[in-house]
This record gives structure tokens, sequence and C-alpha cells, in this order.
């Protein structure tokens, strides 16, 4: 551990307040398209936010590198060059219309530790690779983590044939447009080998109102949740005539509005048990080709999400949630359908750099919650390749995903602080 | 009465076998659109309906006539022109993709009785219309009652603007292009005046299974349900990132499900009370061009039909909705907007006719159920315009409103002979 104390970190961290929020305002006019800002993954907007980044990160004196897939490195020299490197990454993409710092904001928190490593005249004993990572918001391709995936060799197959919601073009596509080699990816070469990495650090904006709640500045994440879901599931009943007396019923939309307050139930079960996780009913609609005030509805279609911090609670709850439907079929006649299950594994913090994040902050007098992630970042798809992951979640009010996501220059150098701590308490 | 056996007047309208088949296979190409027929109202399904119908009239010898609506009559003379007439009605127009009985069966009910009365060389007292009324499927403008409402001048104000949900044309243009006169239904010049009607009767099939469980062959009607409707309602939550901790949610999703399960539990407690009811969301959705697997829904649209057979039931119903969406909205800070309400009033069977369509069908061995109609009927509108109705309901596998609908055709002719045993024993 280097002999730097916790006052001259800080101050080498709040002296990035200006270049910080210069980058973050010119990463809004990059992507600016109202309300709110449009980063499009491999697509326009997303290229300007990397040019932005990359210059950025030329003129503190980093190398750059692009992969395949065109994610950005860049690199920070350890004292040696062969040890196991960290990754502080995040992604560049947003959602239409999201906000400015949902992604972005990990990115430059890796660019702030950096510049006040260098500030501080500190080498570290291993690279610092700061990455803008591609493609993680999967409501543009439907597939999650395209970018970090694509660097660790972990693409699921067929990924690059899938199309963008607004392009109708594919992901191979993209990627070539702008750039990157996806006859490679499909090759499965990949950039990094994941047992020559140290550990994988993300800061990212909370999307939850918690650290607003508890008026405290940044969190450190126990872990990134699993999930399994049902993307495109139906009830089956009976199309029928308004005025059906209720024993000849096999109401569709009955039965779904049954297993909606069922799984509610069963999500007040868990928060009482103290057992985090969340259930979302995303899609939940009659059949718009076919209902009609006057028609019992005969099929009813939904999307599932539940996601939970440990493996052993999924499944826990994917049989719960079998039983609750066979209940329903039993008592209302009518068949679920759940079609396709999409599955992603639980993405627990590593207990040693969730331990080191904590005594960092507390180094800094901030006493951080201890939150699980309510949403997936690309850390998961690290830790499924065997990197110890760690993440910080810094205040945001109003959500993300949206126009308002609203993070202060100073939350946000607060957590860059965190960050900048534990790496030269643990790196340096 | 006149001198006829009941075995004579049974044979008149079994000969009537053979032109009624060929009727409805007539109609059922008419309307095909697969599965099922559409005779979608002042469109060209009904267009074709009202054509095959009238031609068939016309080959009877009856005299055609049209009113400002549109509606077509079908009229046998009676010997006194001046007395008041009985209307035969029902409707020709259908469900999109239902089936070929609903409406049509009672319209050509009423050319098989007058076509036995004429083969009987009986001449009724009074005239016999027989009514092909248009538009009386809700689910095409969202609005009850058009023909027969126009016909008696109680179309409500401002039903003429409503667009089909379909073309987005208004029903004055639709009116209007079918050769009807929206002006005049505007300034609420009728076809009949109530007070010179005998009657209207109607069979139509019934749209439960109820006659199919027991066993019988028709029923006569009790009475019509009165209703309330809220055609286009909406819940009003917050859409959130998937992840939300669920303390922070106001999902508009899981809202409408514990609405939809407090009306099918309200339901319960009247039929347990042996009070008749029926409640409907027929319309119960998502926001199609917002929601997403991984969005907390903040839009939820409805539409809801509660039907009773008596004002007062329908009074404290409405209240009891009102209590329950308001401990909803307490309960999940969600905001309900029922937008219109839409009321159609409680239409009772006339007491001397219901025991007279009772009488007729004992008198040819027919044991029918005493059923109040699960469904609403144009009846219900001349019964609010001080007419005396009654109805004939017969049996019907799979329900209305879908391409499966099965009356038989023995089973068309008993219903039939019921009414022309009626028109005999009160009319003739």
């Amino acid at each position: 551990m280097a002999n730097v104390t916790a006052d001259s970190i800080k101050a080498a961290v709040q002296a990035q307040r200006q270049s910080m929020q210069a980058l973050f305002d010119q990463l809004r006019r990059d992507g600016l398209d109202e309300p709110g800002v449009s980063r499009d993954p491999y697509g326009d907007g997303e290229q300007r936010a990397h040019a932005t980044v990359a210059a950025a990160a030329d003129a503190m004196g980093l190398t750059l590198d692009r992969d395949d897939a065109v994610n950005l490195y860049m690199t920070l020299p350890g004292r040696d060059r062969h040890a196991p490197a960290l990754v502080i990454g995040s992604h560049l993409d947003s959602v239409p219309h999201g906000g400015n710092f949902d992604g972005a904001a990990g990115v430059l928190a890796g660019l702030a530790a950096v510049a006040a490593l260098k500030a501080l005249n500190l080498t570290p004993a291993c690279d610092i690779i700061v990455m803008g990572i591609r493609a993680e918001e999967s409501v543009w391709f439907q597939v999650s983590y395209v970018g970090s995936r694509s660097s660790l060799g972990t693409l699921p197959d067929g990924a690059l044939d899938v199309r963008r919601v607004d392009t109708g073009r594919t992901l191979a596509d993209h990627i070539a447009a702008c750039g990157g080699r996806p006859d490679a990816l499909l090759a499965r070469r990949r950039h990094f080998d994941p047992a020559r990495l140290h550990a994988y650090l993300e800061l990212h904006i909370e999307q939850a109102p918690s650290l607003v709640e508890a008026g405290r500045p940044v969190a450190v994440c126990s872990g990134i949740p699993g999930n399994f879901r049902y993307p495109d599931a139906w009830i089956e009943g009976s199309n029928d005539h308004v005025g059906l007396p209720k024993r000849f019923r096999r109401d569709a939309a009955i039965a779904g509005a049954e297993f909606a307050l069922a799984l509610d139930a069963l999500w007040d079960e868990y928060e009482k048990r103290g057992i985090p996780m969340a259930c979302t009913l995303g899609r939940f609609h009659t059949d718009v080709a076919q209902h009609g005030m006057t028609i019992v509805p005969g099929r009813f279609q939904f999307s599932l999400d539940v996601r939970a911090y440990d493996p052993d609670v999924l499944a826990a709850l994917e049989e719960r949630v079998a039983a609750i439907i066979a209940g329903i079929e039993q008592r209302r006649g009518v068949r679920f359908h759940l079609g396709p299950t999409a599955r992603a594994a639980v993405g627990p913090a590593d207990p040693a750099i969730l331990a080191g994040l904590q005594a960092a902050a507390k180094a800094h007098g901030l006493d951080p919650l201890l939150i699980g992630s309510p949403a997936s970042h690309d850390g998961a798809a690290f830790a499924a390749a065997g990197v110890p992951i760690g993440m910080i979640f810094v205040r945001n009010e109003n959500g993300s995903h949206n126009p308002l996501e609203k993070m202060t220059i100073e939350d946000f150098l607060d957590g860059s602080t965190v960050l900048t701590q534990w790496i030269i308490d643990c790196i340096v």
C-alpha cells in the first residue's frame, strides 16, 4: 500500500472536478436527443461518446486500444506489465431518450481515478485498463452484455444475427459499420483471458432511490442479481361472450390477475424474510388483436422477470412460481404456456473487494449503504467468466433510463474517491 | 285465437326448414372472414346480410321499408293496418370473426313465423313487422343498440360522432355511406312511436351453455340486464426500471390485477347472495406502445362491463366498484382514470308475454327454461321506450361471439314454433 493520506487522495480526485464536468457536458451535447440523450449502440450516438472519451484519455496520456467488438481500452501502464490487469469499466451507450449518467459515469470515474493517480505520481502494480464498453442496454438488440461478453469470448450463439429493434440491421452489420470484426467474434476470438485479470470494478449511478431515501452519497454493491425470465408467456382460456355466467368462464385475464397478485404476495413474503428479490410483469395484456369490451378474454400474454442474488433463492422461487401456476390452472380451468426460459447467473461481488471498498469509503468518512444491485450490469459477465468483481453506486435522483437522471458532481467525486482509495490501498 | 292445432302450426314451421337452412348458408357465405364471419355494422359485411335478407323477404311477398338509420322493415299486413304493430326483430351485424347465428337467427325466425302464417292462410290482427336491426354489437362503435334506439328516437347525444374502432370513421359517416340520414337522426326523427307498438319479440341463440347443460332446446327470458361500462379506463402509475425495489414502485399492472381479483370476489359474493350479475374486463393490458420485459408498467388500460337485472343492484355495484378503486389507489399509489361511463337500462320481460311464451312452448311439449338474459339485446331499447317485450332463447353450443357458435336447425325450428304459436295465440 502506498503511503498517501486519505486527504491528499481526496484532493487529487477533487482536482478533476472541472475536467470531469466538462466531459459530462460534452457527452450530453454529443448525445442530445430531446427529451434526454440517446447513445444508440453501434450507431451515431455511441460513436460520438466513444470519440469524446477517447480524445480525453489520449490527452491524459493513456494508451488507446480497441478490440473486435470496438470496445475502447484506455490503459495506464503498471510497474509489471505482465501482472494481471485491473479493469475499471462501464458502458457508453444509453437507452433511447435516457439520462447522461447511466453508464458514462463509470467510465469517467475510471478516468478520474487514473488522473488522480497520475497527479499523485503513483504507478500501480499492474496495468489499469479503463474500459468503454459497447452495447450494454438490452432494449436495442434485446441481448445483454454485448460488449463485455465479446471481450471475454462469451457472446451467446446467434447474438450477431439479432437485429436492432429500430434499424432492423443485424448486430454483425452494426459492429462492422463501426470498424469492428464480427467474423472474429463469430470465431470467439477474445480480448481478455479472464484468468489474466486481477479484477473488474464499476461505478454506476444507483437506479433506485435507496441512497436518496437514506441521505447518503455512495453504496457498495453486494452483487448483481441473476434472473429467470419468461419473455413470451401466455395463458390459454376461452374467448366467450360478456354475458357468460361465472361457472362457465375460463377467463385468461382473471387468471393473469391472480398470478400477478400471487407473485406480489410472494415478494412480500420474501421481504419479510429479509431475502432480496424482485419480480416484474413488464408486458401483461389481453390479446390486442382479439380483445374487446364485450368479450371474456381467452388469451392473456405476459413477460416475467424474477431476480435474486443467490442461485438457491432463484431455484426456490422458480419452484414457487410453478406451484402458483399449477394452482391457478386447476382453479380456473386455464393453461399457462411459459415459452422459452432465459436465465442469467448471479454475479456476487468478490468478498475481499467488497470489504476493501467499504474500508475505502470509511476512510473518507462516508458510511456506504450495502445494497444488492437491483439492475444487471456488465460486471455480471466478468463474474460469470470467473473475474472477481466489485461495484460502487452513486446517489441519483429520479431513477435511470429516463431524461431526469440526476447525479451531482459532488456525489460523483465521492464515488470516484472511494474507487481511487481502493486502487491505492490494493493495487499501488 | 285462431282455430289451428299445434300440430299444424308445427308442420307449417317445419316446412320452412330448407328455405331457412339455405338462408343461413347464404348469410355465412356473405360474411365469411375466416375464422368465422364478420358482419361489420354499416360496412360491407352487414350490407351483404341486409341485401340477402331483404331479397328473401321480397320473394315471400313482404313489403320492404328502411328508416333513417337504414334498419330494414319487412311487413306482413294485418287485418287492421292501424292497430299497433307487432315487431319481431334482431340484428344482422356480428362481432369480428363471430358466428353465423348471433343476431341473424332472430331475423330468420321472424321470417319463418310469417311464412308459416302465410302457409296456414292466417292474417294477423295487426301488422307484423320483421325488423333487421343495424349495429347492435357494441364492440365496433362502443355504443349499444344503435339501430334499435335510432328507430325509437332514443340514440344518445354524441353517438353519431363516435368512431368505429377499426375504420376510425364516425357513425354518422358510416350511416351516410349506407344510404342513411344522420342529420335526421340528429334531429331525433324516429320511425316508431313506441305507444303505437303492440310488442317487441326477439328470438336469439343462448350465449351461455345453460340449455346445453339442461338438455333442453328453448328458454324463455325473464329480462335483459342493464349495465354500466367504462369503455376507456386506465390506471396511472410510474414507468420504472425492472430493478426498482418494491417500496418505491407504483406498478399500474399490479394495481389492475388487484382490481380484477376484487371484482372477481365481488361477483362470488353476489352469487352466494343469489343476486344475478356479471362483470367483465374485456380489454385489460399494459401499454403496447411502451411496455417491455424490463420496465415496471406505469400505465394500464382496461374496459369494464358490469351488468345486472335490477337498477338498485346496479347502483349498489357501482358504489362497490368505486370503493374498491379508492382502496387500491391508497394502497398502491396509483390513480384510476375511468373516462366516460356508458349505461344501459334494465329491460324486464313483459309478464303477460312471458307467460304466453311459456304456454306456447308447453303446447308443443317443450319444457322451457326460464333464464335472465346474460347478454344485452335490442329488446332493452324497446323496453326502455315502454314497449312490452319478450324473448326466446335457443340452445347453442360453444357460446357466441366466436366462430364455433352451433345452433341446430331443429332447435331453431323449435324456437320458431314457439314464436309462431305465440303469434297465433295472441295476435291472429
